[in-house]
């Protein structure tokens, strides 16, 4: 098998790292438009060698993980190079508008959406690691789509991970994303950027800040090069969710001006049922 | 040495427990408002027995932990029952109000306001742990103000757990917290109640949902009844910290329905800078 990853990154480099795991007679290459991070791809043994152009026409998946505002681009001149039974499986944090675009290419039935919920702060091919998606869950969205063969393969090697399989249609995929995963961001993000306007002299978040604090501002070490091209994508359901998100913040600043502790300890509790969902995703 | 607990929960207990180990042959009493945390207390060998309200004279150490809105009286009444070497330390989350509301006490010198900056989502004396402040940062609130002699036992007790210690003015100390630790717990809860508003099947909850989210939201399940006082004790302050952050999620939302990508990557960008900061607080 010969596998060709195209964004050599944290999330791919983790799946073809992975997939080594389990395919150790395969051949990987590589494509970065970053040349430190190819570099450092070879080194870190995520791939054999960077991948040519007439690579694609012998490849038998190919593993897309690059920011979203380029994907729909790339993804159509990688399924126009590739070999009538290679498999192209898209890994971004958007859906709708991508399956929208690639509707009507002549090779639709090659393609997979794909979207791995796993990842951490960091990114690049250094952050990258084998055990990222074990256990983890996938979203795979229009599937019906995908030829029944190549949705073996897919199953296939997301089952050797022992992922947690979920079929969605793309819109789902990115309403849901926009609350779960996408608004984390920004609330994170926003927290981060209010402490620092407000603590000019540093040392106070140093001395003051708790695990609390690191905990909730975590992902605002996320990577903009990766988070502003997924807010642009999902721009409607982000700003629906920021917007309801919004509104409660006012509600909360409301009931604390007006001492409604009441409710305000009713909110309260009524959210810490977060505990039990929580205790239910581990 | 006797040492009396009040308030045997997360941070009381933790602390009586962390005494435990460099005054082992100290005798430690405990007083709680809910009698199962006092069972509890017993029997997770937090404290010997329970404390009467003679045991108070006898004392050489009170350290209290108690939600802030009941702690005022609780500390007038003390102090009160307390004998002249005594020393009386609050562990609270608030100080301003508190540090006024002892200000004219006759046994003022006897009393050390002290915060430490450590915790965890979870409350009751089963969530306490010897180690919960080795190493971590408390602040010390007008500690001129408390007995030289009575200082001197307060920092060997803190210094044995090599905590770093900070001296800070109680409205300096509100105001600061208000940022880093009470406006994180803020946006945490809002966060669940607006996923949790959304997600009516809580399946999606539990599938979509990282671990990016997980962390944003961990303080959410915090205890509403040790909160809703500090947000009341901390009414000004934190609602000039919410007021900020909601200017910033409102101007993160103007960014995004404008389409100005090049504003919202630059402020992304320098929120990044919480990666040196947080890496410094490690």
């Amino acid at each position: 098998m010969k596998v060709i990853g195209v964004g050599l990154g944290l999330i791919g480099g983790s799946m073809l790292l992975s997939l080594r795991r389990f395919y150790p007679e395969a051949e990987f290459l590589g494509v970065d438009n970053n040349e430190n991070h190819l570099k450092e791809a070879i080194n870190l043994n995520i791939i054999d060698k960077s991948a040519q152009d007439n690579d694609f026409v012998q490849a038998d998946l190919a593993i897309v993980s690059i920011p979203v505002d380029i994907s729909e681009g790339i993804l159509n001149e990688i399924l126009n190079k590739v070999n009538g039974n290679c498999l192209v499986i898209d890994m971004g944090s958007t859906k709708r508008s991508l399956c929208e675009s690639l509707a009507i290419h002549p090779k639709r039935h090659q393609f997979l959406a794909a979207h791995p919920i796993a990842g951490t702060e960091f990114s690049g091919p250094k952050a990258a690691f084998s055990s990222l998606f074990d256990e983890k869950t996938m979203i795979l969205c229009e599937i019906e789509k995908t030829d029944p063969k190549l949705q073996t393969l897919a199953l296939e090697c997301f089952q050797k991970m022992k992922m947690n399989i979920r079929f969605m249609n793309p819109s789902a995929h990115d309403v849901h994303m926009a609350y779960v995963s996408h608004l984390s961001h920004i609330s994170s993000f926003m927290l981060g950027k209010s402490v620092i306007d407000k603590e000019d002299d540093e040392r106070n978040i140093f001395d003051l800040a708790g695990s609390g604090f690191e905990s909730t501002v975590r992902l605002a070490k996320s990577n903009p090069k990766t988070w502003v091209p997924i807010f642009k994508q999902n721009k409607t359901f982000v700003v629906e969710a920021l917007s309801k998100y919004i509104s409660n913040l006012e509600m909360f600043k409301n009931q604390l001006e007006t001492e409604d502790f009441d409710s305000l300890f009713s909110t309260l509790t009524k959210t810490n049922k977060l505990k039990e969902i929580l205790d239910g995703i581990k």
